[in-house]
């Protein structure tokens, strides 16, 4: 048993079970945003820790899984992918791993939240530093406004977003799943992140259901993180007509990408979509 | 922040992070062994919790990815197991998944520790009442001085041992590993549990190093379970000679298992060695 007041846990919802919990060493940054509660503390294990509501949002130690997983996933499945689109995810860590692809010549990252992003460069170069190369746009805005009324403009869209409550509820509805469907150009993909099947899975299955009624193909995929409740999560990945993600995408581009991350590489990329037998069911 | 007197937090190696923290509902069993502290505790989220020298041993919620994934990758790499042995896992969960494999015929559970059976049995049913059947043999000694000795005698063997200090330090040793592989029958293969590659990498290299030191052929796997430090796990599964367990395996019987089976099927037995970069470089 442990207690002390430096210690921090994420209650997971509910309330009867932790998240990430870890001693808090130092705390570097509290701000209030007018749309959450922004807060960067140190722990000399997980390096500098970003909390929005007092819920993990990255740590130094864990992005990598993370940021490699929504994006190389997708991106590796759109030939040549050149304009592309990160909505949310204004630490900067999926504009960083959309810029190791060759061909991408511009990524708007739009994100609501301008405090996240200066809370990113301030506090997590290594994360963010790439939102300063001459192929970013940064915008300040509603996702949700942002894609909607897009006609073919990128060929991936990865929505980086928070838990489904909150400032980035809107970002799992039908809705804006079907704008961003009509965003993308005709050989492009989308990914989000889709919550825990181990501790969330009527969210999981929520999710993706509203992602089937606006895409023609759904494919849920997971992957470990050990800073999120669980340490179990998932993303899916969508195409306006059906595809098989798992079987095609560029090997080549997977086996290059693989000498730049920690993560990903082409074994990694077709098995992440086999799905225990629980999530399968529950689909 | 969360604190609170009935807040279990599991302190990782170290100090500064925790594996999983819960609320404590209730304290059902607490004894000493002459091995180790056993304690039972209830939480809602996960249901019954056996502590084992404060540190998870097994949730009821969560029980079985651990035991689909030790026991079901080798053994579904083994053509008609019959004879099979578990060192450690005294709560009966390796068992249970053993005598899921139609051909078996015996199952021995060699455990060191009577009191870890006994809790099991009283606190745990669905995991420990495979231990009345009539194919199982219940052997309380030290798993080491068990083995040693042994020739040809059992198709597969899974270590399901806590991890590599105290009562279980001699289970991860070349020397333990090379009496396994004495043990094992011709066509036979053993799995042991490796601990995270997430945040122990450089324990699952020294045991991977051990095993590479009596067997010809090691290969390292990995698996979610929410319930262990950072949720990232991982086992290694060895033969004698050179064999791929991605894809030699009976997809037959993994086929029937997964009916059986909330975790196991025969897409995450080939996916489960697709290995992260950060895993393949440290090996």
């Amino acid at each position: 048993m442990m207690k002390s007041d430096s210690w921090f846990i994420e209650v997971f919802d509910g309330g009867k079970v932790g998240g990430l919990s870890f001693q808090v060493d130092e705390v570097l940054f509290q701000g209030r945003s007018p749309y959450q509660h922004i807060e960067v503390v140190q722990n000399s294990f997980l390096g500098k820790v970003m909390l929005l509501d007092g819920l993990v949002m990255l740590t130094e130690k864990d992005e990598f899984y993370y940021h490699d997983m929504l994006v190389h996933v997708p991106m590796a499945c759109v030939e040549d992918p050149e304009n592309v689109l990160v909505v949310g995810g204004g630490d900067g860590g999926s504009v960083r791993e959309m810029l190791k692809h060759p061909s991408v010549r511009r990524v708007v990252l739009c994100e609501i939240d301008g405090m996240v992003i200066e809370a990113a460069r301030r506090f997590f170069p290594s994360v963010s530093s790439c939102l300063d190369d001459s192929r970013v746009e940064v915008v300040v805005a509603d996702g949700i406004e942002y894609v909607s009324g897009l006609r073919n403009e990128f060929d991936c869209i990865c929505i980086d977003s928070t838990d489904p409550v909150g400032p980035a509820a809107g970002l799992f509805s039908t809705e804006f799943y079907t704008h961003v469907r009509d965003a993308l150009t005709e050989k492009g993909a989308m990914s989000a992140q889709s919550e825990s099947p181990a501790w969330s899975m009527e969210e999981v299955t929520s999710i993706v259901r509203n992602m089937k009624n606006a895409f023609g193909s759904v494919h849920p995929y997971i992957f470990p993180i050990p800073c999120y409740p669980s340490g179990l999560w998932s993303c899916a990945m969508c195409f306006r007509r059906d595809r098989n993600p798992a079987r095609d995408f560029d090997r080549q581009r997977a086996a290059l990408l693989a000498k730049a991350c920690k993560y990903y590489n082409a074994d990694i990329h077709t098995s992440c979509f086999a799905l225990p037998n629980f999530f399968r069911q529950a689909l």
